[in-house]
């Protein structure tokens, strides 16, 4: 259990036993799910979920025994309830509240992505710097807030969440603001990566990274 | 090492030995290498390499294994070179060229990501169903083309990757459409994970895996 935790630098000891790593897969495990549970199968064993995965059948138990027994040996997993059991975990079996910081292009966007709300996040509330922006709506019917009035809106929507989809310029102060409005967990855009100190928990998406899972391929056709 | 390879579903046998869950860490080495680099050091242990990154230093001792040996023992890997070589084995040692599916909200956002340009990722051309789009040029300057441009357009271009930033609805024709264009390599944006056969190489960015990576240490905050 230690090397698990070691090897997770993002770790802060007292706030976690299970590393980032291992959550990543749970949301994995959990899309897998539903699949099969669409496709009308009630109990998975970790050799199935290991066809459906990048993972191997070994891991996949391994990562499932740091919440407990599940199912029957022999029988697989029972898939809705572990299914059920993995949203608990991964804290999206409550919706959860979204600040939208930027809504610009990629703002509009992600506003526009109903894969957030298929998952339980709602954005609430956006915000920008763009004086003409501020007091309308989006599409959606979310209004559209000034920077100042983060620390108000946060409160009194009880927002947990903010992504950050504003210029690289932008982004420390956006993060900065967001943080002093006492938002915990912040998902940025900006392709340039921020940190933040515990307690607050930050994730640069990087979308170039997702490009060069498919070069590599490109680089070796070649050789098959 | 059949373990390994058995353990990515995504792989044809035939086309490659190194699993996908490496080719994604390899990236990931790759920016951490660049910001050391820029920290001024010419060398990184393995023990380093894992401070900054999700890794233990034994796995990433494993994983560059697949490529050689590296640097001396105990001196470290040298920092140019590891780079310089995993930028060659991720294929982004090259300009990759990319057409872009869709010019909405979110392939507006992709066309300004300037991310995909500093790992070599140039989109060439952009494609939409909306007839007063075509003909004219995204604020970048890249051209917009009709779908039923497609194949001449991948050919005298010569792109390989497509991205689709369509609509759900609209996923599986565009796929359809650049598959039956030549081209093998495919990151989808649409909420709807598609599949495609061999040797077509395609990932599916599911954006809400992100935020649910926040939600968990939401959920277990309180047990800090």
């Amino acid at each position: 259990m230690a090397q698990h935790v070691n090897s997770d630098p993002t770790a802060s000891p007292e706030s976690k036993r299970v590393p980032g790593v291992t959550v990543e897969r749970l949301s994995i495990y959990s899309r897998v799910l539903a699949v099969l549970e669409k496709e009308g199968r009630d109990t998975a064993s970790s050799s199935l979920l290991a066809e459906r995965t990048p993972f191997t059948a070994a891991q996949i138990r391994r990562d499932l025994t740091w919440f407990g027994q599940f199912g029957t040996r022999g029988k697989g997993y029972p898939i809705a309830e572990l299914r059920q059991k993995l949203n608990e975990i991964l804290g999206v079996n409550v919706p959860r509240r979204v600040a939208l910081i930027g809504v610009g292009n990629l703002g509009s966007a992600l506003l526009g992505y109903t894969g957030f709300g298929e998952h339980n996040f709602q954005i609430v509330a956006a915000f920008d710097a763009e004086p003409k922006k501020v007091g309308t709506k989006t599409p959606q019917g979310i209004p559209i807030y000034a920077m100042r009035d983060l620390l108000r809106v946060v409160n009194a929507a009880e927002i947990e969440i903010a992504i950050l989809a504003v210029p690289v310029e932008a982004a420390q102060k956006a993060l900065d603001a967001v943080i002093e409005a006492g938002i915990r967990a912040v998902l940025n855009f900006a392709p340039a990566p921020l940190n933040a100190a515990p307690p607050v928990r930050l994730r640069n998406v990087d979308l170039s990274i997702e490009l060069e899972g498919l070069t590599y391929y490109l680089a070796h056709e070649s050789e098959s």
